[in-house]
């Protein structure tokens, strides 16, 4: 693109190098002076009262510098209900929950410690099932509560639903049926916490929200957030686990100050997998109805999630499921409500989509459905239905960009669709084609206090460009993109440029990485802060060149007159003209970017963020009808995202989520039965690998978002939503057999198939 | 100081606490993965043709893994005049030249390789002496340049010193003799490097100038500045050891890139006092005259340098003893010039003080002594010339705040001056009490070319207000004095303010630690960012509060109205104000500070800083004339710090000036023959240490400079510069012989007393 030098390159991430070669040092690789190692004690039991805990044994064990139980701690709570505690104290409330904690010179003794623990319980009535904890006699997760419902629900209605159905020629009901499944970092959760003679802590986390960290740490542990430090290193992986603090977090915190040393603490494999919060699972109710000329009336639905026993983030999803039940396709009228419950089942938490996934499964396989009754080519039903820019959501959310259109049409042309076409194939195996659109917020969600980002950027005399911004890497590629996005707006090469993103104590503020927001946000604040730069070098370059500021641009890294061409000076030669001078002057250039959203938070209604994302993915599978296997041949991504910073990375970001939205879909389920997680390792809980994945063909559509930093919105998790019900349309396309629960194994499809009296 | 919060405290150092519990690390603490360690081989004749390094037994030890010589480099020359090669090709020109290096598993390894590489010289006809080196046929140093005096001079006439001395009453002309001594840091000089496959250097040194160090390790590697990163760890000393680069900094760096590991190089003792600089010794020729009233008349210097083999920034100390020579004390009539000659003896550099306590040991012995010669009481010949507000120098030097007067009161009152009174005490131990003031710029000198410093101060939500400075902590107390600094201009508690001042990446410029500068010029820059931030936070704060800005001040960290005491909110509270709303905005405050100076460099004259400093130390001595022995009782050092930031930080940094230059008075020499330095340890070559310290009082006279950040000055050298020749004179007042050679050592004296006829 010959308006743009730096952006729209495909540009391997910056911190590649450091990765691929083992230079990049993450939180596991840290080692600070006398720094000692904890491990915690879990429960095993779901549901229990803790009668007593014996640690005197564990105490008396050589190398054992402390062990804490919930009676050693000051008994503040933390989460995001404030429903938790580092180390229980009366009673646990799930399997995992954390009883007591060990420092000790290493691991391997941390670990003979917790053994040497012995706690009393009583055991009491587990609740596993969400219909079960809302009866009025069921056993109470939170006995200070007045019931098992966790008193935050969305409920919206726009429109006459129940005229619209009245008049609806078809209408369709269905229950969709959504499991566990866990974000699976490469790395593991961890940290190392060390306290300064006077009260200071330094922390390094794994966290992806250094500040909301900063502040949550704050009140968890009674010290002032002004005290504490976040630094956080290279990240094996986020996808919304480090959205919140946990107790390890605390317990790593209160461990180092008691002891005076620095502490660490990092969770093996397996206990990732149980200490983890994982996704909610959903049980989606939807009932949409259409005219006979494939105009969408109307859509209702009902969510109940369970948030196992205490309340995170995640508490959030169903404002982002609420979004897309309203907002995915024209629909006049519609109706929202959820239900979150605890029980004694594992924590839930953010994951990537952040509930979109769950709810695009349910309304995209509802949407196929409604085709199908209406006999209208799917595609074709979409495309009638299709958001457009200008509409405005019964949410009062503004639409500006919009390629949803286009990426529909683009994914079919790609994908060679030519409508529907049951049971293509020989006999036994038998190939479909199915679609699935997104619909995304692409650059934040007001849940917290403030949605912004600051941005500094320092040119120094030799022309290298610092930006110290907020937003964190988090292996997403973001201090890429917002490297290109300063080089861009300061007309330099890339090259030129630094981001420094680690540390509480040294960047500006950013409510951190979550909701696809760092490129659309920190990437503003990057470009303002850029342009703040640019114009002070500008000023100097003006009295050097002797011209007009508004004559001048930069490119490559050359102050140019746009009339006289002889007058230019290299941007950093006009630094250093500014620097090297009696009266010199430094450039610094600073932002603060808070997009221009609204939340009239008490009805959900308004544009909760500036930007929406839209795609559609197309999936071919075959499908074995005697075995229910599902092969997936091919994806096609068609996505807007507003404008490619990085081709590379944006086409990576998507690649990635469809991976992790394939095992979403065919093969990822944590397996829990009374409150267990059975199968806590990477043998029986399946990834999608490299060598799973199929042909896989992204395009990206550009549509120049208005309020994005060169038209660019967020995609961080665009690519993970819509893939699961595509491959269920697929399926339906294939065998003519709908599928209502994920993953789809061939064990569930077989049980379908039987079910829809086929195969 | 009720008009301060912060400032006027006695504060302890920020780093004391992990500095005192070993939490504090130093580059000789540094280790990286896969790191490995690098040695030098070094001349071992101070003058040699280089015939053939024979490397090839050194390469075959097991564990090395790279040896290099001179050949092998890319031949750029670096050091102040572009004389010094990182290891040489042709020529050894000192003892300790660098001729090879070696990088291996550790550094015993490296060591052995060391033995094992062959050198064959041709001794070439050394040259130990300034005034033999200067004769035409004497063996040239640099056998491309046409003599060995360095071509750089300061010559300066003011006035008409012939006449005035023709028309003086009393005439006194003499030589005095200056001798080695070196930095003698506790911390040995060391750095680590790493590249990033990019081709980016991240280097950790002991440089106390880390952006100087950042441009002249690119100009001697050929590296773009822009690749190059510097991190500046505690420093374990500095005293102007760390205003150049060295051989080690540069083969450091390039060991590390042909390997393509980090490499670690630091040295041993015994190296650190051969390799590293010494102040130059100095042969200062004065004569001065004055009328029988009193009145100095003229003053004319001649002063010879020992620049050694190479020219380092300490090649432009004669232009701060030209100050001296012009401006301490009122003189009308004034000449100065220096030579500088290169030798085969140990290479010079910049020492604390900077050719200060050379030049006021000479001026000050010789004031002391014209006083005797007029037979005037030498504390009322000082005041009768002494310096006041309001005073041009000869060299156009504008003396705004000074409090020399003060100080020679002060001190004479405090040390019970009582008048001149030779051979107090018995007959073997007499006592007696010298004088000597000093003048020194008390903030920068503009060699560089910039002066001025960057700061940047950013304040958090939890009202935590970090300072990003240019400015470095060597030990100094920097740290602590900016902290203060940015807490009072923001009204806000100094346990609040954090400072960020290692990272070249990461702050924004200075010019490095040296001439005094940091408080004062930094000082300011912090100043000027923190009252810009505080702008911001008082545009959010009259916006809650609804009052106008100009009637709101920041008081021990609560914005208040002046005219309405109901009006006030804590500051951190009105940052969160601003930030959590729609169209969030965020705290950065930002300044340049380069201080109004001016340098008509071709003829020495202007304001070369905004601001001197001045002071009066008093010594009471007794002195064993059978031994020769010097004992100083006491020394009171009044010193005019314009305004005391940290008077804690401040009297220690006169203390341990004032300690440092004891040892320069009586026991600090290296011993010097043929080149080669016989006392390289610590039990022959004498530092004072705290045992041997005298009574110390420090009074801190408050002139507050209106230049200075809250009027203060500089002070880091000040403590160094005048008690030699306090030491000197109250021997002179105890026995009546005048030294002209430092150090005073028992030998020396007895020398003197004999020659004087006494004893």
């Amino acid at each position: 693109m010959a308006e743009f030098q730096v952006i729209g390159r495909r540009v391997p991430k910056l911190d590649a190098w450091d990765k691929a070669t083992g230079a990049a040092q993450y939180v596991h690789d840290l080692v600070l002076p006398r720094m000692l190692h904890a491990r915690i004690l879990r429960s095993r039991l779901p549901h229990a009262e803790i009668l007593h805990i014996d640690t005197s044994r564990a105490k008396r064990l050589a190398g054992v510098r402390a062990v804490l139980t919930g009676a050693d701690l000051p008994g503040l709570r933390f989460g995001f209900r404030k429903d938790n505690l580092p180390l229980k104290v009366d009673r646990v409330r799930c399997l995992g929950d954390e009883v007591a904690a060990v420092v000790a010179v290493d691991e391997e003794t941390a670990e003979e410690a917790l053994e040497q623990i012995r706690v009393d319980y009583r055991e009491l009535p587990p609740v596993f099932d969400i219909e079960a904890a809302l009866r009025p006699d069921a056993p109470r997760i939170h006995e200070e509560l007045e019931s098992n419902l966790v008193q935050l629900s969305y409920p919206f209605e726009h429109g006459d639903v129940e005229q619209a159905f009245a008049e609806a020629d078809v209408v369709v009901e269905r229950a969709y049926t959504l499991r566990y499944v866990t974000h699976a970092c490469l790395e593991t959760m961890g940290c190392v916490a060390s306290w300064d003679p006077q009260g200071g802590l330094t922390i390094w986390s794994t966290t992806q929200v250094p500040f909301l960290y900063q502040k949550d740490l704050s009140e968890a542990l009674g010290v002032p957030g002004d005290r504490i430090r976040v630094i956080q290193p290279k990240l094996g992986g986020g996808f919304g686990r480090g959205l919140d603090i946990y107790s390890m977090d605390i317990l790593c915190a209160l461990l180092a100050r008691q002891i005076g040393r620095p502490v660490k603490m990092v969770y093996e494999r397996e206990e990732e997998f149980v200490a983890c919060p994982t996704r909610q699972p959903v049980q989606f109710s939807v009932k949409s109805g259409a005219r006979k000329d494939g105009a969408l009336l109307a859509r209702e639905a009902r969510v109940l999630l369970d948030v196992g026993a205490y309340v995170s983030w995640g508490a959030t999803t169903p404002y982002v499921m609420m979004a897309t039940v309203t907002g995915l396709y024209r629909i006049p009228h519609v109706k929202f409500d959820s239900l979150m419950v605890y029980t004694n089942n594992p924590s839930t938490a953010a994951m990537r989509g952040y509930g979109n996934l769950q709810a695009t499964f349910a309304v995209e396989s509802q949407m196929d459905e409604l085709a199908r009754e209406l006999g209208m080519d799917p595609l074709e039903f979409r495309l009638r239905n299709a958001n457009r820019p200008g509409d405005l959501t019964p949410q009062a959310m503004t639409i500006t960009s919009c390629g949803l259109r286009e990426c529909l049409e683009t994914a079919a042309r790609e994908m060679g669709w030519a409508g529907p076409a049951a049971r293509r194939g020989d006999g036994r195996r038998l190939r479909g084609i199915g679609f699935a659109s997104l619909f995304h917020v692409a650059g934040g969600a007001r849940v917290y206090k403030s949605d912004g980002c600051g941005a500094i950027v320092k040119i120094d005399d030799f022309g290298k460009v610092t930006l110290l911004t907020g937003a964190s890497e988090i292996g997403q590629g973001a201090e890429t993109a917002l490297a290109q996005i300063t080089a861009e707006e300061l007309g330099v090469p890339l090259e030129r440029v630094q981001v420094v993103n680690d540390d509480t104590a040294i960047t500006p503020w950013d409510v951190g990485v979550h909701a696809s927001r760092t490129t659309f946000i920190a990437g503003n604040a990057a470009r303002l802060a850029a342009a703040d730069a640019k114009a002070q070098l500008l000023q100097i370059a003006a009295r050097v060149l002797n011209e007009p500021v508004e004559r001048l641009v930069v490119q490559e890294g050359v102050v140019r007159s746009v009339t006289d061409p002889r007058k230019e000076l290299p941007y950093d030669k006009a630094i250093r003209a500014g620097h090297f001078k009696e009266h010199g002057e430094m450039i610094v250039g600073q932002a603060f970017y808070d997009p221009p959203t609204e939340m009239q938070d008490k009805r959900f209604i308004g544009n909760i963020s500036t930007t929406y994302t839209f795609g559609t993915q197309a999936a071919e599978v075959e499908v074995d009808i005697e075995t229910g296997e599902v092969q997936v041949l091919r994806v096609v991504a068609a996505h807007d995202v507003g404008r490619a910073i990085n081709p590379l990375g944006a086409e990576g970001q998507i690649e990635g989520g469809l991976a992790m939205a394939l095992g979403y879909a065919l093969t990822e389920e944590l397996v829990v039965r009374q409150g267990a997680i059975l199968n806590p390792n990477f043998v029986d809980y399946r990834l999608i690998t490299g060598a799973d994945m199929p042909r896989t063909t992204v395009i990206l559509i550009e549509t120049d978002d208005p309020a994005g930093p060169f038209g660019a919105k967020g995609i961080g998790e665009a690519g993970a939503i819509c893939t699961a019900p595509a491959v269920a349309n697929a399926i339906y396309d294939a065998i003519g057999v709908r599928v209502t629960e994920l993953p789809i194994t061939p064990e569930r499809l077989l049980r379908a198939i039987r079910q829809a009296g086929h195969g």
